[in-house]
């Protein structure tokens, strides 16, 4: 491909246009005191700035190089335009554990061809080891591609077919499956696959990337590395969010799903653990257990899967002025359960408690969670809370919302019978309600880590 | 009152029946090892634990008292069943700052009137000199009722009444103003009076408790004193939020209001600064500025008020699922704005694509926050973002999605014009807006205060 499309701009398309260099060509750049080597790589985010270039080191690691106007940039005449793939072995290392890497898209499963210069969400096993090559260090991977969406795309439906397609694989014998995923909607698919796959034999991690892998600072290669590692050796058997833990590249965390949210835009430590510590800190070479697993990894418990969600559920975030026609509106549309993000321990305005009520005598599930996002749910506390709970609504103590509302789909999905939904939304079943005393951290803002 | 209507239950209710005393009797309690002296109390707070009684000593402040079997209560036959005020002086001293204390509800504003054992959200000047006899020390106080509203009920149209009436204290005269307000929706309210109250001359601070005045471990006392402090003597001229800063009784944090959420549904220290750091460390006897006010004290400087509302504008937190006809639905009952929280940087589901630009072309605004709390909206970093800027989604920055749904109620109540509208809610007005490289902390799980 020509640089017209390559995303250069600026300082940058200047000089590899005067360097008569293309896309995919081996390059060597020289700049006042460094020297690098390496494939010419397109720029695949919009708006990228016009100071650096993106090199593929001969290490499968890209690295973006800041140009100066006195930067030489040289094409290596050994290939010219050509596309090199590493060579790796794709035998089979009986030493090592097998792996299911499942794509369904999202950064983290993008790859810029750079013929053509697109980011091409497609992850083979090739791909793989050509992009990362240390993950045959880890594992024997079998790779397979579930579908390709942004995950802001992922619907429920999405969720039987990821589920099922990890069913599959488990059931292949395998030791773990990681399945790479966009990080929008991350916590949610998790959430649906923590309740999806019952008696789990073996860990199932979701990992992300919150950096473009055509970025320095893609933390694609570490996330996926380290979720490989785990999920082949570790002992557990849940369903996990496997996330850088800091900024640096140093190590990672392995979440439980049903527990963790995305709580920040754009840091790579974006993923957090509500109201729990994360399960295992994942350095290099050992696993530390902060928090003890619910199952460890027995290969002779058989998986069952119940994999149907009902979409007829919503969540509404009560705010100042919200109104109780919305509720009304939800009842008259049919749909089955509304899962509130509440005030404080668990509120609603008094306007709104007439319209609630009806919900539940519509025979919706209507569930309470809070909108501080930290800590639990009471509603027993003050007048507000008591009189909605006299209404039928039901408080999902610690859980945070976008789990609630996952388990209210997954129940109504799964049965008929409204009292026993009801029931299971105040039950713990896989470890996204605590006990009230367990854990008492708190993600705090200056000082930080203050326990109470 | 009689002990049968006082909240007491079980072991403590049998202790002080046998004792033969009744609430506002002034007891002596006698443990192993302490003796107590005070006026007996009611439990204001429902299902409170069976083993603590709670007694008002005579510094003014409530303790709570384990009770064991061996527990002996005596009843002092001084006064036998009378109230008996403290007496305070109510003159004023030059020396000292004047400050309002308006009062609209909430657990902060709680008396337990210890003849009826109701909790009343009463707060007369005589009732503070009461119940937190410190707070002559700091400033000749003006106490007034603006309402009486638990805050989960607080409307815009509230908002409206609060800004009015802090704007006549501050025309007064006064050198600060504190309002009392529950801590459920007090970061919108305080959002609102920082639009609303433009040109401000000297600080208004909003303040709540998380526990309520009868139990041993209220923050109402260190909130309002280090509050009312603050406002008397700091050199700032912002609409703040003043709370604990920490589990202890140590310091207080002003923060801008538009900056802040409730993050924990019963830590003493619930409200932060998101994207931002507090503006000032508020200690005993010091002030420590951690961050640059935009206004200083001015008392030359003339108060306006904006304190219209828009009704009709909700906020939508996007997640799996979620279905485009409720979009429709807004737009077909003549809402006039939505503020979305989007996935991610700012993402909805393609599937809402259509409906979202339809509301815009019907003259909604629509603007996108973020679910993740922290971190900034960057709707140019993928294709599912360029596509809504493109249908006209404005992109709300780093703004809280809370503080973003006051600020488009508050531009809707007081323009008509919409391209005026929209090219306000991204600009920064009040410090609801950061610049994009000002600020990188992070609210980090177990460490803590990781600093990008």
């Amino acid at each position: 491909m020509g640089l017209e499309d390559s995303g250069y701009i600026g300082l940058a398309l200047e000089i590899l246009t005067n360097a008569g260099v293309k896309i995919g060509d081996i390059i060597t750049v020289i700049n006042s005191d460094h020297k690098y080597s390496g494939i010419l790589m397109p720029r695949a985010s919009i708006g990228s700035d016009p100071n650096h270039i993106v090199v593929k080191l001969d290490n499968g690691y890209n690295i973006g190089i800041c140009l100066s106007s006195d930067t030489i940039i040289e094409r290596d005449m050994r290939v010219t335009g050509e596309r090199t793939p590493s060579v790796v072995s794709l035998e089979t290392n009986p030493e090592l554990p097998t792996v299911s890497i499942l794509s369904t898209g999202g950064t983290i499963a993008s790859k810029v061809d750079y013929q053509t210069g697109a980011v091409n969400p497609a992850l083979s096993a090739q791909d793989l080891y050509d992009t990362i090559p240390e993950l045959q260090d880890y594992a024997n991977i079998s790779a397979q591609i579930v579908m390709s969406k942004l995950s802001e795309n992922i619907s429920p439906s999405d969720w039987t077919k990821i589920a099922k397609r990890v069913a599959t694989h488990i059931r292949d014998g395998v030791d773990g499956v990681v399945v790479a995923h966009g990080t929008d909607t991350l916590g949610y698919t998790g959430a649906a696959l923590s309740f999806a796959l019952q008696n789990l034999p073996v860990p199932v991690a979701f990992v992300g990337s919150q950096r473009s892998s055509d970025r320095p600072s893609s933390d694609a290669a570490l996330n996926l590395i380290r979720a490989t590692d785990f999920v082949g050796r570790s002992n557990i058997a849940e369903v996990l969010i496997v996330m850088h833990g800091e900024t640096d590249d140093s190590f990672a965390f392995a979440h439980r799903a049903v527990r963790t949210r995305k709580c920040h835009t754009s840091r790579r430590d974006a993923f957090q653990s509500i109201n729990s510590s994360p399960l295992f800190k994942i350095n290099e070479d050992s696993f530390m257990e902060l928090s003890s697993p619910l199952y460890r990894r027995d290969l002779g418990r058989k998986l069952k899967v119940k994999a149907n969600f009902e979409e007829k559920v919503t969540l509404v975030k009560i705010h100042p002025g919200l109104r109780p026609s919305l509720i009304d509106y939800l009842v008259s549309e049919g749909y089955r359960g509304i899962v509130l993000e509440g005030s404080g321990l668990g509120h609603a305005s008094k306007k709104l408690q007439e319209s609630l009520s009806s919900a539940v005598d519509s025979g919706l599930l209507v569930a309470m969670t809070s909108q501080c996002i930290n800590g639990r749910v009471n509603m027993n506390v003050y007048r507000s809370g008591v009189e909605l709970l006299e209404r039928g609504v039901i408080p999902c103590e610690d859980m945070i919302a976008e789990t609630a509302l996952v388990k209210m789909m997954w129940l109504l999905g799964n049965t008929k019978k409204l009292e026993k939904a009801k029931d299971l939304m105040t039950t713990n079943l896989v470890g996204e309600i605590g006990l009230r005393s367990e854990y008492k951290e708190y993600h705090y803002s200056l000082e930080g880590g203050v326990v109470e």
